[in-house]
């Protein structure tokens, strides 16, 4: 971005297995240095499809976004579905590696790919605006079939909690590799949007097609048959959020910025309620919608206004949670709408809801206020100081507002588990080389919903599944497939050996169960000495401090592991 | 202070010889649990006066106070000259401690220190005012003769640039532990006020009267001989400030954040101006004015309006530079203005400078426009999400207005000597446990000064010299000295000896130059201890980044220094 070029190079030889996290993680370690400033000239910006993304296989279209973290300060990688990860893949690249800032600031760049290579031009269409106009004017320009990464006016302010946007599969700005402001990268590249045209692609290369397919079909099978996975299965029906009334019963769903473990609006919040209201309202109202073309699972959804025209698209879990129960809020509408204008300023919906809930703490708003919310969620559109403070996360909310009961680990704010009754998902939190992040190792599994074995939630024994569960979902993110593979594959065996195949076929390895846990622990130990050379300790694999000293109700739990058995994760 | 009581007890026998930072450095180590949020329940505010504070030897009057600091998140220890330490030495007292935080929000509180013992009341004077109004009120309902620690608007908002402001010779609100925040974390604890009544009290008990008189001659005699030091010297003459054209000379006067070594109107903002402002406008106008009744060097100055009428005491070089040349300031009154509004809400200079600085380099101000820079300081009165964001220091205004030139080390803004220029400087603020800090150790004086020998400014093997001037410097600021006598001290063997026979005096001990540097060390290792168990590596041991790209002019000097001798520092 210094000199304002774009080229196409081949993959270095050492990297040719390596795909999605894999592949930006194997780059950010071997070029970027952890102590340089993330928003600086010497950090990089990494974008890179999985490893049988393009192929077809089920529910496998992530794109993997990776760089050094304005919000943690350590190594950040986080990945989505998207056509756009496909449309990557299809066209033969492995990687988009952004380096340098410009020298010019206040203009902004589009990076053009399609078969021909990388072209730079001027982005003139949508700064400062709101996205979805923006990738209107876009798709307009370049093609309904196009697909878009971008940052929205929070990335372009350069604020820590600034996500990387892409399009759904109809075209929305909706999906996001969110987490950790990796759109405040982008922003200090000067980078508003990368286009992919794949016209004219070939198919993605398969080393072995008989295995592929054998494999695809195996994981098709697990997939389709599971309960949670399969079509008018758990997530299929009611989305992510059928979580909601899970979590709310085990009391480890966090409300009023982690003051309680039961919400009592949480029902009016919860999946089975939006398919109702997406039932009810009719219009565009949809559950079981796909974020992109080869998922088989389907669990995103399209929520209506009263008049059934499309409001936002989509409620996950995780968004509900953060701007509902987190905020005390439990009108769906109110919630609706700070998810819609989270998406449109090109934020993490999870920051952005534990920030609201921050500033709630420190006198901004009552908890409940979903208006005032939304009132102070526009102030980032605005570039205010107050929107500035928000955008920047939870933990510099905390500071500038004086509040200290700010729930985050490594600067990144806590999802919607409460580790003090789900003590598993506590040592993630913890210990993740992200921060806090549940995507990282997703123990809830057999902590809350009995898949892959069952574990008592309270037994605060768990350093192993927690490791376990990292281990393995580092090699997941890899492949491009989606994390909720891992429901099926954790139960049915058969499902796990069709992943591998899948994988082997691609690659034409030969891969086992073992080689995926090995290259798992690769994985996250090369993230790891990442940290640690970024200046990473021990003291930096803590739970907050108030959770130590505060009960949640109703369970009336604290965080009662050891620091020494956080400390045997990466032992 | 969770249970509202204060109590009076015996010294620990462990801590019988200990006493300014010594005291309460010993105090955070062993009572602070590194890992505590330092604005939570956990974190505890020492404060201590000096070895021989309140004996009358020469410029002893300093009093030290200590806590885990919120802006850097390692051990701080900030120190000031004030009448407060010699009342508070004189009861007998060796250190306040306070614990813990109040249950009730909102509301503030006062301790009473005399004779009979420690009394804690609500605090009602001059909640959300400026200090200079607060002090009056409690002057006229305490007597004149009290001492005085407090905070003011921004430590009552808990923000990280906040200092704790101390009464001076005069009782104006002007003399301040002011560095890392220390304010805030007695706002945390809603402790508003300290007053110190000393009538009736004894005299600081002397176990060698002969000894100590002996070594206060001795003192006094290189304090009033050396040049720097004595009456009519420069420090005394032109005051701190003298080093403006000092510094600008040798191209290390940092101008418009960090951009420049050497301001276009240095001139204008020097010692020698403002001594000559003093002059001309008359009335209270006054260079050679002394914090504490033991000041033999009396550095400081009363600066007056144009009418004559008082503005502000007192224009340190460091104030002077950070309103001044660091904002591409020139306007002496601009710059008093500022000072007087720092003072007035409780905050550090130098952060503020630095604040204020990186502010205009977000593009909230030109550089050089002193109104506009006024305007925003009284943003942080008003509370407003600006002032909070200002007031919460320079990284957290980097963060949030976009900006990545933030010139700080361990989250500490960096003071008035540009380490591109003087390289020991740079090795002191990368290496110091409490974040870049001239105070910690004051190479200055053989690298421009020429004082405790000489050394070339751009020799980058300063290692030994960084970790010397900073033990030495731990011992000074345990004998309640103020660091000034520094100068006399390194040049005149003498004097040197005076400081450690008014020590040995005091205490009944029999202390030798190499205990001096022995008992530095063990202070200056037991800080970094904390910081260590805190999280702090080396990573954390470094220049900002941007230093080592961008060349300084007019010297054209990057940060040279290989991070392997920063690391020598403490091997």
């Amino acid at each position: 971005m210094e000199k304002l070029t774009a080229k196409v190079e081949n993959l270095p030889e050492k990297y040719k297995n390596r795909g999605g996290r894999w592949l930006t993680d194997s780059y950010v370690c071997d070029e970027v240095d952890p102590n340089c400033h993330p928003l600086g000239p010497n950090n990089k910006l990494f974008f890179a499809p999985g490893i049988v993304t393009g192929t077809r296989a089920p529910s496998s279209g992530r794109i993997s976004v990776g760089a050094k973290s304005p919000l943690t300060g350590g190594i950040k990688e986080a990945n989505a579905g998207t056509p756009f990860a496909e449309q990557l893949a299809l066209l033969g690249y492995s990687a988009i590696v952004v380096e340098g800032v410009p020298k010019e600031k206040g203009k902004y760049w589009q990076l053009e790919v399609d078969k021909k290579g990388f072209k730079l031009n001027e982005a003139k269409t949508g700064i400062g605006e709101e996205l979805s106009k923006a990738y209107g004017e876009l798709f307009k320009k370049h093609g309904k079939h196009v697909g878009i990464a971008s940052i929205g006016v929070a990335g372009e302010q350069q604020l820590a909690a600034s996500g990387i946007c892409f399009n759904d599969i109809d075209g929305r700005a909706s999906r996001y590799a969110g987490r950790g402001g990796l759109g405040a990268v982008m922003g200090s590249k000067g980078l508003k949007y990368i286009i992919v045209d794949d016209k004219g692609a070939k198919e993605v290369e398969i080393k072995d097609k008989s295995l592929f397919n054998e494999g695809k079909k195996k994981l098709a099978k697990a997939i389709t048959t599971h309960d949670v996975t399969k079509k008018g299965g758990t997530l299929n029906a009611y989305g992510t959020a059928a979580l909601i009334n899970v979590m709310n019963e085990a009391g480890g769903l966090p409300t009023r910025n982690f003051r309680e473990g039961r919400f009592e609006g949480a029902e009016k919040v919860s999946g089975e309620t939006i398919k109702k209201v997406c039932e009810e309202r009719g219009g565009v109202g949809a559950m079981g919608h796909p974020c992109h073309a080869s998922c088989l699972i389907q669990c995103s959804n399209v929520y209506p206004y009263e008049d059934g025209t499309e409001h936002v698209s989509c409620i996950e879990y995780e968004s509900a949670w953060a701007f509902g129960p987190n905020c005390g809020i439990d009108n769906l509408d109110h919630i609706a709408e700070l998810i819609r204008l989270t998406n449109e300023y090109g934020l993490d919906t999870i920051e952005m809801g534990g920030t609201i809930a921050v500033a709630m703490d420190g006198g901004l708003a009552e908890f409940g206020d979903g208006e005032k919310a939304i009132e102070m969620m526009k102030e980032i559109h605005k570039g205010t100081p107050l929107g500035k403070i928000l955008a920047s996360g939870a933990v510099t909310t905390g500071k500038t507002l004086g509040v200290t009961r700010v729930p985050a680990c490594k600067g990144q704010n806590l999802p919607a588990y409460e580790p003090r009754a789900v003590k598993g998902i506590g040592y993630v939190y913890a210990t993740s080389t992200m921060g806090a992040d549940h995507t990282s190792g997703y123990t809830i599994a057999p902590e809350i919903l009995g898949v892959g074995g069952s574990a008592d939630p309270l037994d605060t024994d768990k350093s192993a599944m927690a490791r376990g569960f990292m281990d393995t979902t580092a090699f997941l993110d890899s492949t491009g497939y989606c994390l909720f593979i891992a429901f099926p594959i954790l139960d049915i065996q058969e499902g796990f050996e069709g992943m591998v195949e899948t994988v082997n076929g691609v690659l034409g390895t030969s891969w086992t169960g073992d080689d995926v846990a090995r290259i798992g622990k690769e994985i996250t130990e090369m993230e790891r000495a990442f940290n640690k050379a970024a200046g990473f300790t021990k003291a930096d694999d803590r739970i907050p401090e108030f959770m130590k000293l505060e009960k949640l109700p109703p369970l009336n739990e604290v965080w009662n592991v050891p620091d020494s058995d956080l400390d045997k994760v990466f032992k």
